[in-house]
């Protein structure tokens, strides 16, 4: 089977990878200024809440940075016989907490250059997340425009925790320059505590299994905002991919937001269609983590409710504490071909389709 | 048909009826004082969205304080034949919003008083709700235990707008106060602005249609920081009532938080059950604005899988824009004994079961 991994977090070991890459002026910045941990440690405003377990998977321990890639490709790419992994990175996304807007572009700059230097030549499967920090929305654009021609680079990527929903007009010069390339924008669970608006309605929870359950809803935000404020009527191929954000909460939005749009649509007279059909038609959802009822049928049965069939990307998230493995994804058996991999080559145009005969092995 | 509405908005024409419940000192805050609109309105730090229609129904214009409830009569109860109306008032919510809590209590205890002595007396069918500030928890649980003890009294109500989510030991007096005196705990739509959380994750969108859509959110967080917290170990007993903010995320919200609980349950060791069983145990949710699928099925899907039948309460919201009517309530046939009003007899258990004939009726 074709399978397409739209979340693999290419670690890194320190974050000194990207002194190399940074302008002397920003290096002294990360040698010689505050950091949030020790040496190495990427400088990010840190979310209230501590994971208790810390976020990797246990049984991966790298040693050396080469060691990010080796263990990667014997435990996740080999071993489920992954065709295509697009790279999501870890930390970077972060940079989107930083007050210093500059600093966090220099950043997510030296990140990009790094991954295209050190991590897409090492492997024919990797494709490459543009990271951007959505605080400087003009900055942003013109590194996607740096960057965005690349033959391996497939998508935009911003942290899920943001200062604004998504779709607010301060936004959209990022939108107008993926259009202009070519690209989707995709937001990534993330980018929590610093500047960033609280990502939890009502205020932040307590504990981190609670507050994981509940940051489904930045992206329930940031799917309504995109919609309502006319991102898909501007940009009509524009697609938006959420991705680590769940998806069984979808159809519920949905319902709940056709019906108030059809009640109160003056508000919004720019919009030529439905909210549910602007979702079907420009916004994708990658699985992981795909939620657990104790009846799987029961999560089909919401699935079916989205589409998707048509509308689900799978993820693994590799290697995180969370993360889902290619053979054990709780999806109807006859879907397992498009989310696995055809859904993506209609979002991401750079991923060469496999040949007619990989298509059904 | 046994019917309980849950949530019947007891209008006035002006907040100046709460005047001859007032102490001297706040009625002069009240007479002389800034309000939000002009004479006759409600002191409250108002949202940053405004509903582009009016909250209320067209067809509902009261002239004379009166006709609040002459019009409530003809047009509701004696139109669909409820037996029992539970008032939920409309503007003293939010008088969360404030950040003067002495004021705030002092409106919020007016209006307990205006309500028992004006709204109960007038028709049998009544039941009230003691509206409580959430803002000092202590003046809350003071209010609670002077009026608790009211034969027509069925809870306590407030916002669901607020400073941090209800699980918060800042609350907990609350919960010890309705324990005490035997009365659910219940949150309806409302309170956003002023001193309370914004009630969107990641901020303020820029539309009430949309905005509408996303306030199920701060029930989400509320709902998962009751039980997180542990409120349901220490009140075992407690109902905790969703009124007004959708149903249909309910089992969504489950899945994810069951297994992340699974995972990382050493966050809360006073957990003795799985989040979804609290939420079965513990809370109801009040069916308005039931949530309006193109196919009427997939919304029964998803109501089986929150057990609904057993889980759910009529509410009709009248008289708002979005009010459901008793007889056009898109619920599974076999559920309409249940939803429309035994369950209600569980949770409130000062309302009298129907003699056995009106049960089947």
């Amino acid at each position: 089977m074709f399978i397409v991994d739209t979340d693999v977090h290419n670690y890194w070991s320190s974050a000194e990878v990207l002194l190399p890459y940074l302008e002397p002026y920003w290096r002294d910045f990360l040698v010689r200024g505050e950091k949030p941990g020790p040496r190495g440690s990427f400088p990010h405003g840190h979310r209230p809440w501590l994971h208790p377990e810390g976020f990797s998977r246990h049984d991966i321990r790298p040693e050396t940075e080469e060691d990010n890639y080796l263990i990667m490709k014997e435990k996740h790419l080999d071993l489920y016989d992954i065709d295509v992994a697009i790279l999501t990175a870890d930390e970077p996304l972060e940079a989107s907490t930083l007050a210093n807007y500059h600093y966090a572009n220099a950043l997510v700059k030296a990140y990009n250059d790094y991954m295209i230097d050190w991590w897409l030549p090492k492997d024919s499967r990797f494709k490459g997340s543009i990271i951007i920090s959505p605080t400087d929305p003009h900055g942003a654009a013109a590194e996607i425009r740096r960057l965005g021609g690349h033959k391996d680079i497939v998508q935009v990527l911003a942290s899920h925790g943001s200062q604004r929903p998504y779709g607010d007009p301060f936004y959209h010069p990022i939108y107008e320059a993926c259009a202009e390339v070519g690209l989707p924008f995709a937001i990534h669970f993330g980018g929590q505590g610093g500047v960033n608006h609280n990502a939890v309605a009502s205020g932040p929870t307590a504990y981190y299994w609670e507050t994981h359950a509940l940051l489904s809803q930045p992206a329930m935000t940031h799917v309504v905002s995109m919609i309502s404020n006319g991102v898909f009527e501007k940009y009509p191929d524009l697609y938006f991919v959420v991705i680590e954000c769940g998806v069984s909460w979808v159809p519920s939005l949905m319902w709940r937001l056709d019906a108030n749009f059809k009640a109160l649509r003056k508000e919004t007279p720019w919009l030529k269609m439905l909210p549910s059909e602007y979702c079907r038609r420009n916004i994708r959802f990658s699985t992981q983590p795909l939620e657990q009822p104790q009846n799987v049928r029961h999560l089909w049965e919401t699935l079916e409710h989205m589409d998707g069939q048509n509308t689900l990307l799978f993820a693994s998230d590799y290697p995180h504490w969370d993360f889902d493995a290619p053979t054990n994804l709780h999806i109807p058996p006859a879907w397992r071909d498009k989310v696995m991999g055809l859904n993506a080559l209609e979002v991401y145009k750079r991923i060469e389709a496999p040949a007619a005969s990989a298509r059904v092995a």
